[in-house]
């Protein structure tokens, strides 16, 4: 009826979220039934398709929405432009980002053994995968480049969309490494006066960026810079380094809250003591501690005995931790909005691009 | 000396194994110190370094050398064209096929639980490496992309170059999950009536084109053919065709030798009885079985005792599959040179580029 068309709300655009999930289940099939691999679908279309509905929604798509998010302040609509393919195309581009995530995640878990990821079993542990799960994670990779090229193949930004997600590939691939090169050495030497010699500032910086900030924030925004049509090099090189600004301090409030946030809000108690995580907590702590605080603080770090964690906790308190990491923050907020505002001076970007980003975790609380 | 200089012979041609070796301690060196991730070298050089010396080298490198041979071929040296400097780049490119195939490698191993490669332990079971190895498997993939991009980035066939690899990538992936499912399948069902049921030739047939023929015989020759500036896409429709009708072929004659060879000569004992393998003589007794003996050789495959293995090996002569096998080597040849003849007449591929292949692989008996 007429009434009800009138007061029907419009469409949501695709950068809301429940907008965006709507769009999956037509990749899901796109993708299970490859049309270059017809003959393998009578033998492998369910199994991809459990694998990718079970491992790429269900997170809280952050990632995936800057992309359509982003193109929108970068390309506002306009009566002159057909917004909502681009809209649409961008949101698929999302998926993409998703999905490079779920075979990091899935990848990860079988390395790290987890148990759990958001909510259900990972899915190297249902009782049919296994180790297969390896190569079902390299699936996830694959379906990356499936979309780009299906849904990108005639545009001219293609290529440098494949460049971007190749590099972002290698740069997180090289930061699980370091990670687990780094966990492992600290396992070798647990407990030992020597436990901590490696946790200085510049490898936290290596790890965070390159497992994390490259693929959590540069990616979305420079892919859709690039579908934007954005050319100038010293953009991008600019957006770059806001966006790992702001991945960095990401994980620096990540580890915060994980030692000193109110479990009842976060929703989850710390283990990163326990686990030896070399922290962003842990590397300030050794810059202030004296020789004999570093000394207590090795014997005790990774270790699972509340004992020990009291210990850690402890110094921690000693050396005014809380006050350091607030410090921190409130000089992150000053640099940060003048490195957004040297960088959009004049330039084809809005601050929005980035302050946007910025608001969302700007002094979380979980 | 002049005499020296006049008796030394010519440098060899990069498509010789020697020479192809010798490019790659370079190559490792550009890997392991990426010039985009400066701030990772103290960290991760060494490591990768490893990887890359440990997985890479030290196999037949066919696939490898296949590129510049086959770039030979395509382009023969003549006064007008810098062959050396064109063959040494597609010798790089080649470098790029042996990495992926360490990438496979390396991952297959830890999920088949394998205990040696090319005469030494896998890499995953190096003691300090363990499931840490999955990531540098993905390690050695990007290798093949920076590697890519920094020799090819400027030529007009880069964007060839990285859509061949990632659809090969993507084919090999979906083969190695349909062989990880089947093998899966026959374990849930092993020693019963219907165990062999799934193992028809469409099965087998899709397995091994995924799973071996693409990267093996389709990529080094599709890519060398690219590098030439070959646009027909004819040619590569009839060239894909032919190479991975040779790679079946390749596939067939392994899992011939497996149980039907001479173990002086091919230097193993087969097992793929024991492990119940999908093996092209499992499936062609199965077309030729009666209901009774289907049902006799269901009922033994897939077990290690010498007793069902005795059953399983007695059946195959009743059903004359030496012959079987005999009559398809001479089918297959009648055909395939048939098929070279088509693909190549009046086109600017020669019938070398096939024939090369063929005469490696045919009538093999190791
Ligand atoms: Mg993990
Ligand atoms: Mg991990
Ligand atoms: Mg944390
Ligand atoms: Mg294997
Ligand atoms: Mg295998
Ligand atoms: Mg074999």
């Amino acid at each position: 009826t007429p009434v009800r068309l009138l007061s029907s709300p419009p469409l949501d655009p695709p950068s809301d979220k429940s907008s965006f999930l709507s769009l999956f289940p037509s990749l899901a099939t796109s993708l299970s039934n490859d049309p270059t691999t017809q003959d393998l679908h009578p033998h492998l279309s369910s199994h991809i398709s459990s694998l990718l509905h079970y491992t790429v929604p269900g997170g809280k798509m952050n990632r995936g929405l800057s992309v359509p998010a982003t193109y929108q302040l970068l390309v506002p609509p306009s009566p002159t432009n057909t917004t909502s393919q681009q809209l649409h195309l961008a949101s698929v581009l999302g998926w993409t980002v998703e999905l490079l995530q779920a075979f990091f995640l899935v990848a990860d878990d079988i390395m790290d053994e987890s148990v759990t990821r958001r909510g259900q079993p990972c899915w190297y542990k249902k009782q049919e995968i296994g180790l297969g799960a390896f190569n079902d994670s390299i699936i996830l990779e694959t379906c990356v480049y499936s979309i780009i090229r299906t849904h990108f193949r005639s545009e001219p930004y293609y290529l440098d969309l494949l460049e971007n997600m190749l590099e972002v590939t290698k740069f997180t691939t090289y930061g699980q490494s370091l990670d687990t090169l780094s966990a492992h050495n600290f396992t070798q030497v647990k407990g030992q006066p020597n436990s901590l010699d490696s946790f200085d500032m510049s490898r936290y910086t290596a790890i965070v960026k390159y497992k994390t900030s490259y693929y959590s924030f540069y990616l979305p925004v420079v892919m859709a810079m690039n579908m934007a049509g954005i050319k100038d090099p010293e953009l991008f090189e600019g957006a770059k380094t806001i966006l790992l600004e702001i991945g960095h301090y990401f994980q620096v409030t990540d580890d915060f809250l994980d030692c000193f946030g109110d479990p009842a809000v976060t929703g989850k108690v710390g283990t990163d003591i326990q686990d030896g995580k070399c922290s962003w907590i842990v590397v300030k702590a050794l810059e202030k501690a004296s020789d004999e605080q570093k000394n207590i603080l090795a014997l005790h770090y990774g270790s699972q005995t509340e004992e020990d964690v009291k210990v850690v906790k402890d110094l921690y308190d000693q050396l005014g931790l809380v006050e350091i990491y607030k410090t921190y923050e409130s000089e992150f907020y000053t640099d940060i909005m003048e490195h957004i505002e040297e960088v959009c001076a004049g330039k084809a970007v809005p601050k929005e691009v980035f302050t946007t980003f910025l608001n969302k975790v700007y002094k979380r609380t979980k």
